[in-house]
């Protein structure tokens, strides 16, 4: 922590400040500039908040120089974290793809669904049983038997699931089920409780981002599961809020390399949530790829025109067969492969 | 809903919009101008999402029309809605404040922290037992043990209590302690499931706004509560997410009269929580009342300088003092009174 | 300038930043903490770029410790700055009310304008002669002739007139015809060229804040301005772009403290602009005075209906009147007083 | 334009607002709802606005359904335009690199940045003589003569030049100078009388977008260049202004195939001032790219840790001949050439 005087700070300001650093266990380093004095804590800052000192008289600012996480960090931990999921590996050279309806609707739904997903070569099957919508009046979601169709669908393809978990009095459910990939999604990234749970887990957890969460909250939030025991978590760009309403999100790629930077866990990509409409996905992806993410979550339904929710962010199987032969020789490129 | 078509729709693209409007029970009703036809919807449109039409081909756009807000609405229901805690109203000609520390510490500092907010005028006390903090190495509440020492201080002083709620697991315990308002804090405002929890109950809820819901949103999270039978809501604007990082929060004033327009039930400002000091506060809470809010809810401690969590945005007993010395005739000469 | 060196950083590293502390005639002072070493850089900081730093090996971040701006800094000058225009004081007791249409369209249009706004109590009369809009098919104002009518107007009522400058040409022409307070809209709170001409002239400058300005860059735009000798700066806080479509604008009623406290010049509010609406004007403009606004920026109209531009947030001189009426007690029970 | 009346909307209302269409030489179409009535004006509707109406009793909303750009949009031309420089072509087959140091400094700085620039595989050189800076203390440009060392450069290399005009007044200079391309900034972006006159004059512009304007209001912004006469308008992205400080700006790739699809004009990138870090220039060059932008506007410097303004974002010549490495097969993969 650094604090920063204000001129007209008084000598007996001075000691205040430091008589705080010294009870909270750190020690202090004084340098008396012309304007200003700035004082520094050594120690472990994550005791102490910049607001304890931003009140006291004679302070102007606090600055903390230590970040707020430290077991998702690369500081900590240099090498790349790869996620295993029933074989899969996120965050190894291989992209992946996880694809699926954004709800599940019928049996024969996610059937065909599950099907167009592994042909066109997408390793992992998602879609939501519990929705998160804005209106209570919209579709919530089958509820328990959506989690029974999405996964005879997925058994029948050999793929491993993905399912949104927004109630923590679920969490046993989703494990009866055996969903192998839990989501949290972006109105739940800091419902903390929620992440608690999760962290007490052993399955893998896609992390979305906020709408208006910082790259750091994002981070933080991580750090809530892993503080936990479950290390096994991957990030999940979905575009956030912005003041153009031109596209429903922005898709905010230069929070790939930053959390590349900052972490050594997976990044992903939800181009359909980000952009909102169908044909705006496949440049969506290549900029995710182009970035450095790791995999791309797509939403994929047979029937589009039909879907009950989020339709026209959907692609069919042709236009998700056509952008996974574009991507392909895109990942070579890049240095990476696509099943 | 207004369906735009693109202007070179064909004849069998209109004809496939009118015939899913039919399919949904709806009638349509076309007008062809010179550069494009537009299609309406007539009918009760809430089956319908713009997404549905916006996917065929030669649609531009489609644009809801009604608003997917009812119980909640003025249109409704003309009448302010005046929510009553024990007997005291909040939404009528009374502005009420609700105060007390951001976090329960302890048994002393409740009773000081409960004794300076009635002696300062407040009428309610509120505190939090469960804090949500953006890093798992702050300080996370004290936990059941802090409605326990919230519930005493209040009884002492006669005041009746606020307090958050996170935990949908922890709704029996709230109901147990008799927490006379349940908050929902601003990261919880689109959990759905806890919304419709505290619809079944018949406690008043103050339902903060989320860092970055538009009003529209934030009136549908309101429905969720309200369609599960609980109409005793009170909207609590508490600054909203920007781009300048000049204070924690931007208060949005235009909030309250779109509020105030939109819906029947009362409206709160949280201005310690919007500015993130303390020296701010006496202007937005001027700013607040003066845009029309029926009530202020405001961070009061007894020992700033020493508080867990937030103390740079906390009143003492001298500020608050005298801030509600300041507020009492502005109450005035907007045509309300404050006790 | 604080220099975080990151954990990693070389004996080399350090001995580099401090050898370009030197270079550029400040001396270093350096904490050596158990994860970090911090360097400070003492003396004149303002030559120096926080990117001159972060480039190098090393470096994790370097931090500004005393601000870009002086000359309209309260720092330097810790006494209000009262504006005076022809005998009207900006900055001091009484709030000060400039009214009128968006735009000059006829004469007798603005001849009316005038009486009204002479009539309802504002001391300021305001048009537009060049208009800024978003697409060249709208009306582009009149031009040098409205300058005219603007003036005329005015003096048959008496008052000093105020009117936007959008191209620098164009300043020699306001200076003829006299405009007493030369306004820089939100579009060219930037435009640094118009700002140092503005700087050199002795009429008050309103300098509206940009659409998403900081706080800190409209200082620093200020700065520009006052750095050629002009300290006649009047702040006009005109609402900022937020995600949020229900209003035109969110009003940021934060920035009003938060100016007073870092600057000695008078603020000002546009809450037509801001809302967007003329049912919002009452609210916003409460709200502004009761924050601490010196001042506000009015749109008035004889008749809104048939306004060439921007109709729908002007008011009629009765809702006007009606204002004016509610504004008085207000100001005088905050301690101002309003003509 | 389409109106949509409130509930209660008397029929008087209802006949006003067809008085009013038809007053402005449209025609009316009236849809009766169930629970509102809708009406369409039918009819070149850029003489109207929504506020025309929304200020009319009984009005609830009103919408454009045409819009408000024609010349630069793709429903007028659908093929797409190339532009050209000298010789080269922006908008076709091959990506374009314009690369350059941020300012002009010196003679040597500037024949250094040329030689490596050529040699990297740029087509067009860039820098600024006169530079926008935020601080008036900071380095503003070198002036005219920066214009001279460019050229002197520029020519030795045998490449085309870039260079930010701010000051209307200076055009002619510009034009003397044999400016190639002239770029407006990001703070220009709405200075209408700087779009019009550079409307006027036979040399490409590039527009780089606002800091905060959405997609429609950049192609208003485009629309007032063209309206004068000059079509030869290439789009800029260089990031927008968003909540999150992680990153100078926020690189909006969704923004690329917005604008192909709304216009035929060219769309570059400026990932340097979005990330404003060099280290984060490939991985948002290559995201670009993917996303379907035609070309790259690259800060480069010979020797950034020198250089008198955003040496952070700079890239040195080893780092750019390796970003263009990158860059090449990339390109070719998505189907496009890079020299």
């Amino acid at each position: 922590m650094i604090i920063v005087m204000s001129p007209a700070a008084s000598a007996q300001s001075i000691d205040d400040v430091i008589g705080k650093i010294r009870a909270a266990g750190l020690s202090e380093h004084v340098s008396r500039g012309t304007e200003r004095t700035i004082i520094g804590a050594v120690g472990d800052e994550r005791s102490l908040q910049p607001s304890m000192f931003e009140m006291m008289p004679g302070v102007e600012r606090a600055l903390r120089v230590l970040k707020d996480y430290r077991i998702v960090s690369r500081e900590v931990q240099p090498d790349n974290t790869v996620v295993h999921v029933r074989g899969l590996a996120i965050g190894g050279a291989a992209v992946q793809v996880i694809a699926g309806p954004c709800a599940v609707e019928t049996a024969p739904q996610m059937q065909q669904a599950a099907r167009l997903v592994r042909e066109g070569g997408a390793r992992l099957l998602r879609a939501g049983a519990f929705k998160p919508r804005t209106s209570p009046y919209s579709f919530q979601g089958l509820g328990v038997v959506g989690l029974d169709y999405l996964q005879e669908a997925a058994r029948q393809q050999g793929l491993p699931v993905v399912s949104e978990l927004m109630d923590i009095r679920l969490l046993d459910t989703f494990l009866e089920y055996d969903i192998d990939v839990i989501e949290i999604g972006a109105r739940n990234m800091q419902n903390t409780d929620l992440l608690k749970e999760v962290g007490r887990i052993n399955k893998p957890v896609i992390l979305k981002r906020g709408l208006s969460a910082t790259v750091s909250e994002w981070l933080m939030a991580a750090e809530y599961i892993a503080i936990g025991g479950n290390h096994n978590i991957i990030f999940c760009e979905r575009g956030v809020r912005s003041f153009d309403p031109a596209a429903r999100n922005t898709l905010d790629v230069t929070a790939i390399p930053l959390l590349k930077r900052e972490t050594h866990l997976p990044v992903i990509v939800d181009p359909s949530h980000a952009g909102g409409k169908a044909w705006l996905v496949p440049a969506l992806s290549c900029a995710a790829l182009a970035a450095g993410a790791d995999g791309l979550m797509l939403e994929v339904h047979p029937d589009p025109a039909q879907a009950w929710c989020d339709g026209d962010q959907a692609l069919d199987g042709a236009a998700f067969g056509s952008l996974m032969a574009q991507l392909r020789p895109l990942a070579q490129v890049l240095g990476r492969s696509l099943a």
